[in-house]
């Protein structure tokens, strides 16, 4: 079972450089088996290009390395709170991607603009704000988590499920590996439709509740109709 | 005959991943047969790189299934209300496309700035109003096709095939499926230089119409002369 | 002698698609013979990736074809007027290059803001004008080559091989096909880095000028000591 | 070893291409052997798709050739000033990478906005002025180098490896050619997410300090924790 995990958290990452979500070794995918709690991770600093599923890092969600024999990737206590606290999730990202990061570096959520945001974010994408000095210096990555689960407090994660932080870059999530990659590959490049739009007009508004409410249900609501199910 | 319409249908579709203008599963072409009134259309979801000429459906003008085991794109009935409207045209195109949807997100058709546009689209390309609450939560994507036409009563559809949709993004249409398929990749091109043309001069009139008739008429009139024919 | 200039002016074609200047048929390049007085060129409105030698159509400086089953470019008639002016060059190409034709389409020229500019381009890159009604619906290519030579009256268009024509896009030359094309990408990336160097600093100047002298005459002076020669 | 030397620089420049740094010939990068004081450089305006490790010409640090049939990079002298005043360093970088020229261009340093940036570069990168008319007319090159050590006086030019010249372009430096390749594709990569995040929001200020402090030094400081050393 770990085996068949290792290699789907493999074949998930590769697919960041594939949909040109990073540069050199920055981000990191994971996946968590739920029954065991157990969940695999990418190792720190390693090239995508010399990556193998047996790289790939097994941890628990105390933070103890299970099995593997490099260190996981340093985001991995943001990670464990993010399986904590946002229990049907099954797969977590980190990127720098371009237009993600700048709205994150801009301090700014993602409004939505259109239906393509729509399909996939229910309402604007959320820019938690910067931790403080403290909560920096001592146990960041930890604290980056536990700042993420406070923003969603009152929201559903489901229907969202992607965040910016301040200064830093954004964190997607979804079922499983796979879709927490999806839901990134669209975060970039809804970020960059709303730079653009932004661009052409200014005084643009987000688009009306009833279209966001028409697109995202015809994806997700229990009336679906796009796709094959 | 509907094999060879499903294959054409299914090329033309296969050119959106290679022009670059779709993400994932988002976009789809169809083309209709005029004689039997059936057209082609991709499959709703299914992935570009695992889709097969046999997985087209086939439909009629009625929005009826004809042929096929998967479930027609959900912009179906926007094609419909397009081909029963248009009577000239053999294929349609709906994309995401960057710069075309970042247009349609900011509510502004795309001016004409040069020859770029003028050799394809006569004058600007239109932006449709978004619907209403209404128009949405019922038949959606049915009044979605008839607002477009309504966009061009009194307009001449064969001098501009293309619209965008507010909040959505572009359809481009054409004589058949890949003529449509050129209109969408020329329509996002041309809205990528009109926003850098506004960059760079945020005081630029549309270019003066006699070099718009110009150019169109150079490709398009009685009196062409460009190509081979 | 006609075949190799064929076949170089095809090869030099095909360098357009190579390095990201043109959609579809848009762009052409040409060269010229000069004892002979002939001159090859792409011929109108053929896919680059159906483009052999053969299609390459020789012409004459009346503007008669001499040789070739293809109509030649619609844009013949502006090299001729640049080969009959501009007594040094060999070659000449014409684009719709996104960042080049958005600034003609601005209808401003390019200002020297660096030395990547300057070791190619000796001052500003000229926008010539838009055409009038009477000069567009007449001749419009002959009269577009003739704005361009009026456009470099007194100016030396050995040192600065581009101009840019409003509403339209770039024609680049130099003393053989392959340079002319070579100044088409530079061009382009010139143009590309002046719009971002305006968003970085709305009130940014031009470089000094002796810095421009500096480094065209490094390149391209009596005492030049860039590269081999 | 120089073989060993000529071979390392070479795949050092021939990662420019790869990395979409350079057009053409455009850029350098150079790798120093401490011991001898002998230095190999990419040979001035070599197409990189001709280049071989042969090619590589062995300078001294006094500027002399030691080997090589070729002219080195006519930015020899700035890389030399380099490497005698930046003791710790082994290899220099040159290129007109878009966006960090682009910020040259304007005169401009890049701000601090994110966690990307901080964990590379340790404050802002530093705009160097233009030269003066004299300091370019003569020994323009070694000036460069000459002006960049005087912009690093004071500054830990390890923290900060990388610099902008005004009107002209990037030089970044590290412990070696590779390195030195590996922070101008970051530089690059920052320079692009500065003017991205300065039009998502115009007010934005940079990162706060703690932010920056606990990104370098998480990479770089003596507890430093990302990576498998």
């Amino acid at each position: 079972m770990l085996e068949e995990l290792k290699k789907r958290v493999y074949e998930a990452n590769m697919l960041l450089p594939k949909h040109g979500l990073v540069t050199f070794t920055w981000g990191n995918v994971s996946e968590i088996d739920r029954e065991s709690g157990l969940f695999a991770i990418k190792p720190s600093g390693v090239d995508y290009d010399k990556l193998t599923p047996e790289d790939m890092v097994i941890m628990d969600l105390d933070g103890n390395k299970v099995e593997g024999s490099l260190n996981p990737s340093s985001d991995t206590p943001t990670h464990v709170e993010l399986y904590k606290a946002f229990e049907n999730i099954g797969g977590v990202v980190h990127t720098h991607s371009t237009y993600a990061t700048s709205f994150a570096q801009a301090g700014r959520g993602i409004p939505c603009y259109g239906t393509t945001h729509a399909d996939y974010f229910y309402g604007p994408v959320p820019c938690a704000p910067c931790l403080s000095k403290k909560e920096i210096e001592k146990d960041y990555e930890k604290n980056t988590g536990l700042l993420i689960v406070k923003e969603f407090k009152g929201r559903d994660y489901n229907a969202v499920p992607a965040v910016l932080c301040k200064n830093h870059g954004p964190f997607t999530w979804g079922k499983d590996a796979f879709e927490a990659v999806h839901n990134a590959v669209v975060l970039e490049e809804v970020a960059r439709m709303a730079l653009l739009t932004e661009r052409i007009n200014p005084n643009v508004l987000p688009a009306p509740e009833f279209l966001q409410d028409k697109h995202y249900n015809r994806k997700h609501g229990e009336d679906a109709y796009y796709g094959q199910n």
